[in-house]
């Protein structure tokens, strides 16, 4: 019997419970760190913190829609948002005294409650909070009021005068506003059964429907920052509304489409504005920052701003299942195979140099200038799942689980209170203190909370909902996809039965498992396992699964594409088995990676590791691994200490914070030598105190000795837990 | 009989022959293509540049003084400098009808002309030119009819409103003008014996006097961009007028004293403008981009804007030398080492971080991110030569030389009109041509122009009076002091006999030469020649130099701090005779630059070599130095043939054009090995194309098949001479 890969869905977050050691106390912090933290941050009340203004905004548009009034009858004076380097922002003449009736914040503010209350609605769906579900409704009402007759929900333009609306798309994210409200809208719905929120976000997709498309009149724009489209096809799929989907693909196939739309958006607003029109300079084309410089079904280089890419190619990839469009699936293939060919860093980082928060040129992966940010990783994720729900591959779960593991955690620190936007695979703490600033953008330890608050909230609302890059069950009902080893209950539809598998794993630290099954009644399909790469080949992978049924000839076994169908018949108490293997394993890159030339970087199942200060002194360049020693490489469990209080009044003004909790996690120890350095003279030494030179003759004979050491590595999504620290994940051989 | 290093001072430009083939190419370049083309820049006709606006504004204020109107009582709107990345700034609202009364232009674009009028004044002294010098006569007399009575001279201000002058020291540069104008008119003084401009300048550093100083009712300020301070030396030195000393004297001991005078210029400014004082965030203190964060002999590390730290030290050394001061002769000192063991690229350049243009933090090196301005190089041989004044020490001239030879060239094309600011030591063009904004300040080729022309100036300046710094005079006398070996013949006064040295010499190829003296008389006295440290230690260098009084008694030797003192009676005819030997030397850094780990450099005599593109194919980074057979290691000698034309349209809009010339030079062959890359796959190739993975498994047991290959390196200076191309100064062992 052979099986072909077919789309699927995710299960319901709330069908899917977590008691997976590392998953349940990661999604412990989002519940109990962050959300409550966040709500603080969205009301303006976290001490020290720029503020949010998010449901200030809701409040003063509220207020505005219940007098009867518009910004326009009420001669309020426009504010206009200033430009700065994450985005327009407009902030009270005086800090201390907002006006009630004004917006304030970056444009796209109201995203501050979406993503929030998406967060929030994964969570009521496992673990029910009366107080927090009451929070949340009064919330919703909030919001649901600051909602215009017609449906347009953005509030900077209610509140700035509606006159202007969809003028500005390219940059101005009302329909970035409109996508995540439908995220957090259907997160809610699905989380609590509650559908106020849902209408609410329905009705803005509808006027926006109503506004954009290729009918004479309407106006043919799309998302200046995309998520709308992987949105609108979830609210299609939550609500069976196909003409969300239709939306989508309209602003999928209109994108890039000729005449630039943005182009002539930015020549109308240069005429309205009497300023002249500056070209867009983007490389290598046009609006490539928008991914907007050609049609979507033409772009085979992942190009621009790396979120707002991914975020775009996770549409794509929902339109291109949903319409079978063969030109579409063909363009996130390629881009799929762009990116993890030539643009993925080994942490499952992208978007790799800070101006523009961008993908850079082919191979182009700087260690220590990376950006990284770990929404994109997080956007990356979005993307993974949605190519395994195109065809399930194992390489699409392999991506994903190196982003999910490595970068998208090592955005938030172990006590779940600090965050990173950046994430670099190495950092010398005197560059990022601004020494230097060429890397004024890493910073080499967490911060509290961002003013342009993406990534804390998006880390929030991945990990509250983890199970739904866990399973996907295809359309044929009758096939569940295990796409990560997560323990927990996972209860859906198989083949007409109602059946619950329940997984016992240990990732990340051990590959061994168990998935029983439960059924009401024996029924036949398909369970699909996922064949990690880092477990070796297939088919050795695969022989370390084994299925209760395949002795007697009941169950067979099909290896394709990275994973392991088992299909026949099931019965209530069935046990797959696995054991995947899980060594060290040095890794090279592709030599056209010039940074890495002549390093190695280690990983062991889906964790990649690096090198910190703390563990191996300083100077982490001098620290070489020894090739011919690399069998001697071991893995152990480890007890990390976290917790450090870093208040440094170096100039920076930053201060780092981690409260002290432990983490179970395994360190690698990796034979390997240090390099002699002379010590330093300091500068105020006298001038016939003994130099070291700068340069020297280079003689292979009078090689520096080698000094044995034991470098100790330790995940990467743990670094910078323990102080102000050095840090490398390619170490020179 | 013992010698013990002595104060010296160089020899007058006018008295000092350059035949030598090198540098009298050079020298002809600049007289030929450089000192004419700037000419036209400075009266804007250029075609394609930005205007200089330098003679319209000395035009202006002329016209201005000739009408005995003042710019306040003419009513004139003050047009405020706009501030940019390069200074503040000021440009006409219709830039094809700039107003005749206004300032237009850099704040300190009165410098274009002194900057000029220095070359030119070099270029008389041993090439009189007729027309030359009636241009430089007419552009004299514009300049001093812009002079107010008062001594006064600077355009802007004349212009704007001389109510505002010395109000903004630290950015307006003001005394930067009044540095170089005395440069300049010195230089035109000592060319051409005219003093019209030298007592300009001296009436301008007269008034400065008068208004500052620590005297009661006094500024006590200083230069925001040094120059002043060893232009007022030099002011004295021609003038015999000590009060020119005392002047610098208190700039450098007035500078970064307590209260800080630029934190209370701040001050008053933003109270004067209505505006919130911001705080100077300089790292790693306060006004440390302008080397005015603490006293000057408290100075210990090099730091802030790099050509104004090596300016300020240049003046620094100046001082020490004429007031004996202990203090400041162990600032310079150890600042000197600091540079030189800490922050010196191995092409002689400094300033790392294009952040300030800035010196970084110690043993931060980088070099494809390298800021390196040609002109830090340039002011680097300022302070080498006025360390060798102090007392002559063979690494001082080993620096100047290195600087001399590799970054300071490499700053003008082979033809001699195209440039680079900036000078890294690796470059890959995708990088550089902006689809990585990172690098946006790396130029891959030279360009034609800058609106902020300093850097070609200061090279036709440095390269018109090249003999400055090959021979200074020791305050006896009778000391004669070859730092540099260049062909030609000096003249000086050799214990009051006329001697003149005819240096025949084949530098930077070869060291082999011979130094024949002339004299009416035999004379008593030492000629000191400097050792080389590319020639190996100091007693093997010494022992290929041959005196012809050595022989017969007549003559003795020492060895010193790396020169080696002939002393004794000298006679015509005599002759020197040297053979220093020019191997190819692999070069490894300290360790702690992290940079260069795992990295070879390969100099030969006084050259560093990089590796192109052109010559080696693409992917620099994947070639390898074999290092065990380093002693194959070979130099020949060859013709480059320079010129390309490109036009490219990439976007970039940056065009590269090199007249063709031929360059006989050296190049080295190193034994190396070629990395393999498999073929890269398009992004347009079919999705199930063959893939190259990122990222594998690292066996050391399957290293990459090695492709023995021959590297050519050819000499920095020349590189960006043949078209677009990766260059490399370090290369992978």
């Amino acid at each position: 019997m052979s099986v072909t890969p077919q789309h699927s869905t995710p299960l319901n977050v709330a069908d899917v419970t977590v008691d997976d050691p590392f998953w349940s106390a990661e999604q412990h912090l989002a519940r109990t760190a962050v959300i409550p933290y966040q709500w603080e941050a969205l009301n303006d009340r976290v001490p020290g913190a720029d503020p949010s203004y998010c449901m200030h905004n809701f409040k003063a548009a509220a207020a505005q829609n219940a007098s009867k009034r518009t910004a326009e009858s009420s001669g309020k004076r426009f504010v206009p948002p200033t430009y700065t380097d994450r985005g327009f922002n407009a902030l009270p003449e005086d800090p201390a005294n907002p006006d009630a009736d004004k917006f304030y914040g970056f444009v796209f503010q109201d995203t501050d409650f979406s993503k929030w209350i998406e967060a929030v609605g994964y969570t009521l769906a496992t673990h029910p909070d009366p107080e927090l579900e009451r929070t949340a409704d009064e919330a919703i009402d909030i919001v649901c009021a600051a909602q215009l007759d017609n449906g347009y929900l953005d509030t900077y333009y209610i509140l700035n005068g509606m006159d202007r609306h969809f003028t500005y798309l390219k940059d101005h994210h009302e329909l970035y506003c409109l996508g995540h409200l439908v995220e957090g809208a259907v997160a809610y719905y699905q989380g609590t059964g509650k559908d106020k929120l849902l209408k609410a976000a329905a009705r803005f997709a509808d006027y926006v429907a109503s506004r954009f498309g290729t009918e004479e009149g309407k106006l043919r724009g799309y998302p200046g920052h995309e998520i709308a489209e992987m949105a609108l096809i979830r609210l299609a799929e939550a609500t069976g509304e196909r003409r969300y989907a239709d939306l989508a693909e309209y602003f999928v196939r209109e994108r890039g489409a000729s005449p630039l739309y943005f182009e002539q958006e930015d020549r109308a607003r240069a005429v309205h504005d009497g300023n002249k029109y500056q070209p867009n300079e983007d490389m290598p084309l046009p609006y490539a920052y928008y991914q907007a410089h050609q049609p979507v079904a033409d772009q085979h280089e992942a190009v621009g701003h790396a979120v707002r890419a991914a975020y775009l190619y996770s549409g794509v990839a929902d339109v291109a299942r949903l319409t079978d469009a063969r030109d579409l699936t063909d363009a996130v293939d390629k881009l799929w195979r762009n990116i993890v060919d030539k643009k993925l860093y080994i942490t499952g980082g992208i978007g790799g140099t800070r101006h523009g928060e961008a993908f850079s040129y082919d191979y182009d992966l700087p260690n220590d200038l990376a950006y990284s940010e770990t929404c994109a990783a997080i956007a990356l994720a979005f993307f993974a799942r949605r190519m395994l729900q195109i065809r399930a591959k194992g390489e699409y779960a392999d991506v994903m689980e190196r982003a999910l593991y490595n970068t998208v955690l090592a955005g938030m620190a172990l006590d779940g209170k600090s965050f990173f936007y950046v994430n670099p695979l190495e950092v010398r703490p005197e560059a990022a203190l601004n020494r230097d600033r060429n890397f004024e953008h890493v910073k080499p330890v967490r911060q509290k909370w961002f003013g342009c608050a993406c990534c804390p909230p998006n880390i929030t609302r991945i990990v509250s909902s983890i199970q739904q890059y866990a399973y996907t069950l295809g359309e044929d009902g009758a096939t569940l996809y295990t796409h990560l080893y997560m323990g927990g209950r996972a209860r859906f539809d198989f083949a007409g039965a109602a059946m619950e598998l329940g997984v016992e794993a240990a990732m990340p630290w051990s590959g061994e498992g168990k998935a029983t099954v439960h059924l009401e009644r024996a029924a036949s399909g398909t369970l699909a396992f996922r064949l990690p790469a880092w477990a070796g080949d297939e088919t050795g992978a695969a022989a370390v699964v084994t299925a209760s049924g395949e002795n007697e000839g009941r169950v067979s076994r099909e290896i394709r594409d990275g994973y392991l169908y088992l299909t026949g018949e099931w019965r209530d108490g069935d046990v797959v088995a696995f054991d995947f293997p899980m060594p060290v394993v040095p890794v090279a890159a592709n030599p056209r990676v010039g940074e890495n030339i002549g390093k190695v970087a280690f990983v062991r199942g889906p964790i990649t590791f690096c090198a910190e200060g703390v563990d191996n002194g300083e100077g982490l360049g001098r620290l070489h691994v020894d090739a011919a020693r690399l069998d001697e490489a071991t893995a152990e469990k480890f007890t990390m200490h976290a917790g450090f209080d870093e208040s440094r009044t170096d100039g920076s003004g930053r201060t780092g914070v981690v409260d002290p909790v432990d983490w179970d996690m395994v360190r690698l120890t990796v034979p390997g030598w240090r390099e002699p350095v002379e010590p330093d003279t300091a500068d105020d030494a006298p001038v016939d105190a003994p130099r070291v030179p700068l340069y020297r003759r280079f003689d292979p004979a009078c090689a520096p000795d080698r000094q044995p050491v034991d470098i100790t590595l330790i995940p990467y999504f743990a670094w910078a837990n323990r102080g102000l620290s050095e840090m490398r994940v390619w170490l020179n051989l």
